[in-house]
């Protein structure tokens, strides 16, 4: 069945092959580091020097817009191939790129910590493509879609860093000085406030009022998205908090009631949950910039800008990963069928577990005696 | 029994949340940023403005609060209900912020890595919790208070990230420049000192010689915790790493002799031995204090200031540890029974292990088919 | 059997002190800060006052510096005691600071980011080691050697901080300004171009095309090491990700085809692989960097001091490791038998696993009822 030809060999390393030569041709060509000596020849141009980019501000941009991606991978992981994957990263950096480019630039709008043009943008997105993706037969769940003890633990690191470098995150691209320490201490103030929500409402929502690892992981950390808009404007340490609270609330209720829903009455079988960290909280952080330049927290800031900047991310996401999803539908990508959803195995090397290990070197013993008998 | 009744699901929601709102509404009154600017209404208290805060160090000290809970809590941990530790947040919080007062402003003491105010008022306040909460059922331990391979690496990721930043910690608000720089100097070498003399003694030690992870995962860092009041000062690279010597090898003798005293004969269930790397290690640190500064190495310093915010801190971690734990002993804070204690599920939804999950998808399965069937 | 006489008590801990002893009393004899105002005894030596070396990058060396052995380490674990890890470290150390100086200061060769002096001569020191210490009882591997579903999840969070943090590390002594930035955003272009390849080749070698996670753990960050030498030079963006892209390929081909045949025909038993990650970028970069100062990349360079410091590190590594494994053979170390090869249980007190533990556990309970019968 060639829609579930899982084998990667070929597939795979040719198409990362011809990219990553085709992205090095590139460079080569068009990509020069300036020493800031060398404008001379510049002529007439010499205006144009002081808009050139900051080299770390275009690293910083770069990074950001890996973010997006993987953002929207948390999505679809588990039911696709890495050679989908690749095709998913190439299509959703460019469409990022054109919203970013209207977002920033045309419409000028104010997103420091990139609420609605990172975190809105991936999630929608991502849950475009897992729509279009979506499989009846992952409808009520999957064997293997579960979490084990350890894994919860190790991904509490992740959670830990993500958390102590929000505040960085944010306020990366902030102007330097009294506004950048601004967006740090905003970051930091709605993502301590949101913390406690997040818990709060784990417990009241769990059975037995206990607390809920996937909450914990993932909305102790919503406050740092939906302050992402107006992390380096004039809010306040109030405003900073309110929106924290609003956001660990709304994050811990869209895992416990929304999740589910959309999996079974909308077909989005959304893996890893980023509808709950990323995308009610990028929306959250999009309003709230809305109101925040209403009222006058940003000096130049447009409200009509604001939101259309919001629309503007989510209509590119939705389109932008609709039609991604449908590229990534042809049965030439290696999708894995049902029943290898969720296992690494099918495109990892993984080692034995345990008690087969075992089983195997038992008798690797057996045919290494025999060999030498 | 009301004492047992371990159902969050009221208390510890309506507490955090209450909480919660009344810090916002707190901040919303009192706190404003301040860019700086907008000193003319100040008026006549124009000079007041040179004392203002940074308001980085504002947020560092705020850490530094967080994490004298952290310490404490290690003393509690497995014993004590979500709720208990919210109210002991809160207790300690603000006895922790009398007695930086009283050392900070009023005695004017050296402590610029908080050996003292920090790391031994931490530990000793945790410990008379500890002490007030004692469970003679606990006397010899418990079936689920131990570690597994898993967890004892996952464990040293914490310890490699605290050495590595430890440094950070103890200059964090020493003076910019040489003195800085001094305290991250003696903390590394302090630190370097301590590792060598930890794995010394806990092969020394131990049965056959082996080391014991639980000695590496801690005492490795006691030399970070001893160097912290005399950090900044003009030690000398010899006296930063005799300090760091002595506590690695203190560190280890107390895991390993103490402890076990501690618990069976003093009634002080320490869970993850704070007292040997944050109590006796902090107390090094005050004494090489003392001693540092009667030798001169500070330069306005006085030996009795830095006896007097040691003996400061012991006794308000002692009496306020006392009487927190008084107030945690309520039986209305839902602590957990002693069969229970140690065990993560009863606070937390956690995932079924394999064998379980497996029976539980196949009976899950067994379901689904007689749905459809 | 004395030569198999893995019991540390009394070696590990008197060495142990006995060096840090030794290393204190020098400290406290040679070393002083220097606070920039004590010089004025220099008299006429003033001169020299501008030579001294920044304290941070004092410190750094000596980071680096234990890099290069815990490079060294990857080659010879699971096969070495602790006594025999010290043995090694205090003399590699040494043999590295001779060949540092050489490359340094005579042969005033580039190697800012250190492909040569601590990659390959790290690799190739722990090699010769290795093949000094040859054990025909592992030349069929060992049932101990080998990894589990989570110990391979665990590597990849070193692998993640090595990766983010490898430009600090590259551009961490190059000359402030421009040049550290080049150093950056060489390495950073070079990493990113190594991740792919790596990706690529792994599925193309593996078997249906899967993924190896030991490939991804080690040979996507062989960029970072083999655009070390040339990271502060003047390469563009194109020579960074041509390096990167060689990078990938030779260091997973070398995983896959190449350390099976040193195991089996030259008897070069890698625990680690650090042939693939270290050895070969290490060369790769001293190639890479001679072939950049031919180009004139480099203002100053010399291609013929850039090969003669690849040709002194590789000799010195080989030469040194040689008689270093000559020492650490020598049967008094503690070296584990063949059967206690790749087993932490040897040298560490690690906890019962679970079924273990809890056998263990109805046995002590047994015993006690026995005793409070």
């Amino acid at each position: 069945m060639p829609a579930y030809s899982t084998n990667m060999r070929l597939k795979f390393p040719v198409l990362a092959l011809v990219l990553e030569l085709i992205t090095i041709i590139l460079f080569a060509v068009f990509v020069v580091y300036d020493d800031g000596k060398s404008h001379g020849h510049h002529g007439n141009h010499d205006n144009h020097t002081e808009e050139e980019a900051n080299p770390m501000e275009l690293i910083i941009n770069a990074d950001f817009s890996t973010a997006t991606v993987l953002i929207s991978f948390g999505a679809v992981l588990g039911k696709t191939s890495p050679v989908q994957l690749l095709i998913m990263t190439l299509l959703e950096i460019t469409i990022f790129g054109l919203n970013e480019h209207l977002v920033a630039n045309v419409l000028e709008a104010n997103d420091v910590g990139a609420s609605m043009i990172i975190h809105a943008f991936g999630a929608y997105f991502g849950l475009a493509v897992a729509r279009v993706l979506y499989r009846p037969g992952l409808r009520n769940g999957h064997d293997n879609d579960g979490s084990v003890y350890h894994s919860d633990l190790f991904a509490m690191i992740g959670t830990v860093f993500l958390w102590m470098f929000w505040p960085s995150f944010n306020s990366a691209i902030a102007e330097p000085g009294f506004v950048q320490l601004t967006a740090v201490i905003n970051t930091y103030l709605s993502l301590a406030a949101c913390v406690l929500s997040a818990y709060a409402v784990s417990s009241l929502v769990e059975h037995k009022g206990k607390l809920d690892m996937v909450h914990i992981q993932n909305a102790t950390l919503a406050g740092g998205v939906a302050v992402g808009t107006c992390a380096d404007m004039n809010i306040g340490p109030f405003g900073a908090m309110i929106i924290g609270f609003t956001a660990g609330i709304i994050s811990t209720l869209g895992f416990k009631f929304l999740t589910p829903v959309l999996a079974s009455k909308l077909g989005i079988q959304d893996t890893c949950g980023v509808h709950n960290l990323h995308g009610l909280p990028g929306v959250l952080g999009g309003l709230a910039g809305i109101v925040a330049v209403s009222l006058g927290k940003k000096e130049g800031g447009s409200a009509a800008m604001q939101a259309a900047a919001l629309a503007s991310s989510l209509g590119f996401a939705l389109v932008g990963g609709a039609v991604t999803g449908l590229i990534m539908r042809l049965p030439i990508w290696g999708q894995p069928p049902d029943q290898n959803c969720y296992d690494d195995s099918i495109y990892w090397e993984v080692p034995a577990d345990e008690e087969e290990h075992e089983e195997s070197l038992a008798h690797a013993d057996h045919s290494k005696n025999k060999t030498e008998a």
